[in-house]
């Protein structure tokens, strides 16, 4: 393993990387591993893994890394006609809809599950009734570490068997399930297992490599802004800190601005930031369709706000309704996505109206999961078919 | 556009490309583009387009290749543990749930798409009712050509919603949606239409891509066998033609052998290659869980069956009962298919009892779409979950 600290994103006290935890001693606030730099490893990535590509950007990948289920590496698929339609430069999706369990958790978990084989942990577990969850026991039974997922006891069955057939231990959990994040590191600590939560620093240390491959999938020709749809905020942090790497290593001349986008149902860190708070506050009566990114009190909230104001990063939030909306007009593009993805292209149309994003400007927006994950959102589209006779079809085709 | 043909694949009877039909005039049999051979473009895969990296293998692609979802790329992940469980020497998964609507259809619509442009047509169609609707919904509303999705009248709604969503014109059919099929190459020759159906040679083209792919992430040593969920039989002729393509271009040594594999609730191709029939009969009564591939009357029946005897091929047919525990399997390794997918992995462990395959064997099964889509299966699994109050749960990860 490389010599590697964690330290705190808030009072900076450092930490051995064996620590484990998610959070800081003295002032509760995130840790994170300190900042690699590297070089990218040459070869085809067909025949390559994306940890072995970026392998030097992290510390403790020395041994072989065979444990993947494939995950990253995925498109970058450029729409020049919704970018004349918006008047922008360019506009690009990262489409993280195809992980192997459809959505960006995949990054994260794979160096979670990894850490956790590194100090020769023998359990993990997460707490998440979504995407996390899904991942987590997908990658965690295939590592065989015994793998612990907690849900809340009031999830629908629909929800539970995405999950479940993964085979991990599915625990629904009776009680405050706010409280179970903070609750289940104490646990952790206590019984020696490896959570791998929404913020964990080694699930966080995993996003970088969807900064890493935008910068390789433009040339290094880098987008004035990025667009991140943010629930706890551990992903937006992992690709500031990818791009950052990768400034500091020579490979970009500039960072892009990055926007977190939320939805209007949920958005503490927009409110604190367009607010100028120092500190996000516990969003009250959530209202949202974007369960995916809809935490009330963000365990990494603070962290965003703070690079977000170093970066000359935004913010933004979009309704409900406008999020359907943009989840239908990707749809009619190609990408079905769900709908706390879609918020970062309703959230651009907002930054357009609103003079931060303009025409010189290019864009690239992250659609973080897989609209198969949420398949009651289609109640809110006014989907539509026709009835035809068999022997009637010309007069459709005509 | 390249110098090249159509050709009957029973008669060998030439038609010019710009034919744009499916089926031979004389004995309406299939038909197939000529045999292309070619160099793979040097680059790296994350700035390159699929078929811009395998361009010379296609007839109709001299265009600048703007139109893409970013389909193909997909992992192939080894697996180990499962391997040595089987007594084989080497297992690979190819995970085509990775593609973006989440199957392996993608491949072919985008050549299909593709050839509809290069021949100016305004107006595309599909018959289908499942993977292959989604893919041509997507790709044809973002190519703006209008699009004409049929489906069954007595379709559920839950199957619907996830292809009404892209916005294409989706059409409920009323009469014998058997007879569709045939009745859509006659009403797309009358309406000027470009019918992208199941064994439409310009998408079996696109499932070349799948074989190049696996040729190369094997550094050119290819499996012993390769084992492919079959109904319709145009992605296992793709993966045929792509693997001999690239055997006559030089890159590869010997070729694997074929495996198609079918439910036992509707095994076609399997029962004629079993009994030596010369033809494939209609599947009487079918009763299978693998909607994907349950078709009793496959249109590339007698073409599959004939180049499995070329190349050595074989088939195999398994129960409901083995594909769903075969489905489990791989979610337990991290891998979540539709049961129609799982057939080549229950599939292998049938040849491996029958002695086909044997311990210096190395197979690949191809995975060709994702669980998410087919969640009614969930009922035939034993899903469990345990209930713990949250001031509890030190005893559970004792």
């Amino acid at each position: 393993m490389k010599d590697c600290n964690l330290y705190c994103t808030n009072c900076s006290k450092k930490f051995p990387l064996t620590k484990g935890g998610s959070r800081c001693d003295v002032c509760g606030e995130p840790l994170e591993v300190e900042k690699f730099l590297g070089k990218i490893r040459e070869g085809n990535p067909l025949t390559q893994k994306v940890l072995k590509r970026y392998q030097e950007f992290f510390p403790f990948l020395d041994k072989e890394l065979d444990f993947s289920l494939g995950e990253g590496f995925t498109p970058l698929i450029e729409n020049k006609k919704l970018a004349n339609e918006l008047g922008i430069s360019k506009l690009w999706f990262k489409n993280e809809t195809v992980n192997p369990t459809w959505s960006f958790k995949d990054r994260g978990t794979v160096t979670g599950v990894l850490y956790a084989l590194s100090q020769n942990y023998k359990k993990i577990g997460t707490v998440s009734t979504g995407n996390m969850a899904v991942s987590v026991a997908a990658y965690g039974k295939l590592s065989d570490l015994s793998t612990y997922i907690f849900v809340s006891d009031t999830i629908p069955e629909e929800k539970l068997n995405p999950i479940a057939i993964h085979g991990a231990n599915l625990i629904k959990v009776i009680g405050d399930y706010g409280d179970l994040y903070y609750k289940a590191l104490e646990l952790g600590e206590r019984n020696e297992v490896c959570f791998i939560n929404s913020d964990s620093p080694f699930r966080v240390l995993g996003y970088k490599t969807l900064a890493f491959e935008i910068c390789e999938q433009l040339n290094f020709d880098i987008p004035d802004f990025v667009i991140i749809p943010t629930g706890a905020g551990g992903n937006i942090r992992g690709i500031i800190k990818g791009f950052q790497e990768f400034y500091e290593s020579g490979y970009i001349t500039k960072i892009p601005r990055f926007i977190c986008a939320q939805s209007k149902g949920v958005n503490p860190i927009d409110l604190a930031f367009r607010n100028n708070e120092e500190k996000i506050s516990r969003f009250k009566d959530p209202k949202t369709i974007t369960g995916a990114i809809g935490n009330p009190f963000p365990p990494s909230g603070n962290r965003v706000l703070s690079l977000l104001k170093k970066t000359n990063g935004y913010t933004v939030a979009t309704t409900n309704e406008e999020i359907i909306i943009a989840q239908k007009k990707l749809a009619e593009n190609g990408l079905f996505v769900q709908p706390g993805s879609a918020c970062s292209y309703s959230g651009l149309i907002h930054l357009i109206e609103e003079g931060i994003i303009t025409k010189n400007d290019s864009v690239a927006c992250v659609l973080t999961g897989s609209g198969l994950k949420y398949t009651a959102i289609f109640e809110r589209h006014n989907l539509s078919s026709e009835r035809y006779d068999i022997d009637n079809l010309d007069g459709i085709l005509k």
